[in-house]
């Protein structure tokens, strides 16, 4: 199986898949087309979220804003897991998740390309061949595929030379969580950096948000049609949301907004 | 087969995905994400217009405003189909549809679940698991599911016990249809519940719609370019449509719209 | 193997899905069901774009604004690829690079259907039930289709009786290139179409576009963020682009817009 992330839009990713079709049989699942454009935090954060819920597989992604650079075209392993795509910090949160919940390290490789790739879609002429040929030699032996279009080889590579990303840390007391909006989703739900454990511990029925009292609760229809509420999300994390309605807009809310939490 | 349809947008239906393929080999077809959202009678409608047309399969199908609450979570199984889905009505109007093109009942089952589901991401948690544990027993064997994930078992449910949806039916009498607009399309084509066959018994020219007279047509390009048309359309029903352009802003039609034909 | 391409949006591409799961165990792979609405040329410069990318395969493609008027529903075969859908030039462009590309020749069929056909949903009603048919008895046999739904046969056509649909062609001198805006892609480069050859030639570090100078690069970083840039894009041919920005905005370009590239 082979999953495909890109902020490419429609119908660039046709172009990576009829690529990837051309080399391997492996079953094309997509994940998303439309991550937030070249948005690498962003993009970091949905495959982090989506990429750890399938068995293993090779996992393309590319949001890349410095195509065609000399940043790297990596391949990061981890247990049967290969994660394609730049070298610009996209794939290290996820790798990280993945290397968490399969207690597995991160082994990182640098993909190795000759003069024959555009200088502007990678994601076609060096991920997608590279993900293909992963697919081909099997995770395990990743450093034995044979070469392929503009895809020469694949070398050992430190993961400490590799660019990371790391979100930002909210901070917590007893009775505040100082954090940000990570990202608003299609629902207009505002996640923020701030763990649901910490509301949790609370039991609150209220809260201050920016200076709002707000009402927490479990579910979305705890609260009215357009009411604004606090609920531990889906991804564990502290979101502002509106029941049937945009959070993003009610609470007045953006990723990277700064969101303050004050317990009563 | 599974075929998954929601109002997730995107990137979220890539964890169903995920938890799909992590137990089952199953194909899967997206319908479609973009289900108008939160809207259980228009993505109802969508459902009975694009199921019928696949072969038997496991259909998971997620509008679920109520997540959360105290809801049921079911499986509908008509012949060799099954849904499965919230208990909103979601269902119903696809399951009487497969019901009478196979001239099969419909049998209702409770998903039964236990607390370890999210309140608000049970398309991931609930519906998935549930949809691949029946393909993998197979529809006929839909109550002797194996437990996976937050899902613990399926119990037989009276199908009048679940939630009902019926789509609003038009008067007619032989020189007028007063109906509604069930949904608007993609294309901007205002589909109407004023059956088809009606239009067709008059054979008329033009007709009255809301008090304008309007050619009727059996293409879009018996018209010219921007200019309205009356049409069966491909749902069966009278469509208020325009030759390359938007039936609903030029008719100023949306969907609930009330609509008048009167034949002239 | 059979792709799917359309401008149907969402949720229409569904019912075609369905048709062909219905006869047909192929692997289905959308292309894009977002092409420009109703924009045959747009179209048909896409699917030149990513078709050719794809192993032999039965190509699904439905842009027809003629939709139950009599223009022809047909089939191209070029090598092991078939092309199905609206005789309005949608198909030619694809079926010439593929011709180029694999030296063969383009030979046309007629797709011959019965009075069953919606008059407004042939993508669901004529061309999915003919591209399940020929993947069926085989591209090479794809005259022995057996009957099914409205398709009734596929006869031999002359390709000189099929549509033609041509893309503009810049006037190209040492120093001068004008020509025009072939689409505008989802990042919102404008790609013209200016081959990237002329440009390549000059090694100028800037070139005046309709009278501003602008950097020409490589590559998109190579300007500084929001910055505008020419460079030879993927599909080879000059875009008109910004870096981390969309360059229809920045230089005021929407496909077909004149740009006349200027050496100094």
């Amino acid at each position: 199986m082979i999953t495909l992330a890109s902020d490419f839009g429609s119908p660039y990713p046709a172009a990576m898949k009829g690529v990837l079709c051309s080399h391997t049989d492996a079953q094309l699942v997509d994940i998303a087309h439309d991550l937030p454009r070249q948005d690498v935090r962003a993009a970091a954060f949905w495959l982090r979220e989506t990429v750890p819920f399938f068995p293993p597989a090779v996992h393309l992604a590319v949001v890349d804003p410095g195509v065609g650079t000399d940043r790297r075209a990596i391949a990061l392993r981890v247990g049967s897991h290969a994660l394609v795509g730049p070298d610009n910090g996209l794939l290290r949160p996820v790798a990280r998740r993945l290397a968490v919940d399969g207690n597995e390290p991160v082994v990182a490789f640098r993909i190795r390309t000759d003069d024959s790739a555009s200088t502007t879609f990678h994601g076609r002429d060096v991920f997608a061949p590279a993900a293909a040929a992963i697919h081909e030699a099997g995770v395990e032996r990743i450093a034995a595929i044979e070469p392929t279009d503009a895809v020469v080889g694949i070398d050992p590579l430190s993961l400490d030379d590799c660019v990371d990303l790391s979100f930002p840390e909210p901070t917590l007391t007893t009775d505040r969580a100082v954090g940000e909006v990570l990202v608003v989703d299609d629902f207009g739900n505002a996640v923020t950096n701030v763990p649901g454990e910490w509301l949790a511990r609370h039991e609150a029925d209220t809260i201050c948000v920016n200076g709002d009292r707000i009402v927490v609760a479990d579910t979305f229809a705890d609260v009215a049609p357009g009411e604004r509420v606090v609920i531990i999300g889906s991804h564990g994390y502290v979101e502002c949301d509106v029941n049937r309605g945009r959070g993003d807009d009610a609470f007045g809310l953006a990723a990277t907004s700064a969101v303050r939490f004050v317990r009563e």
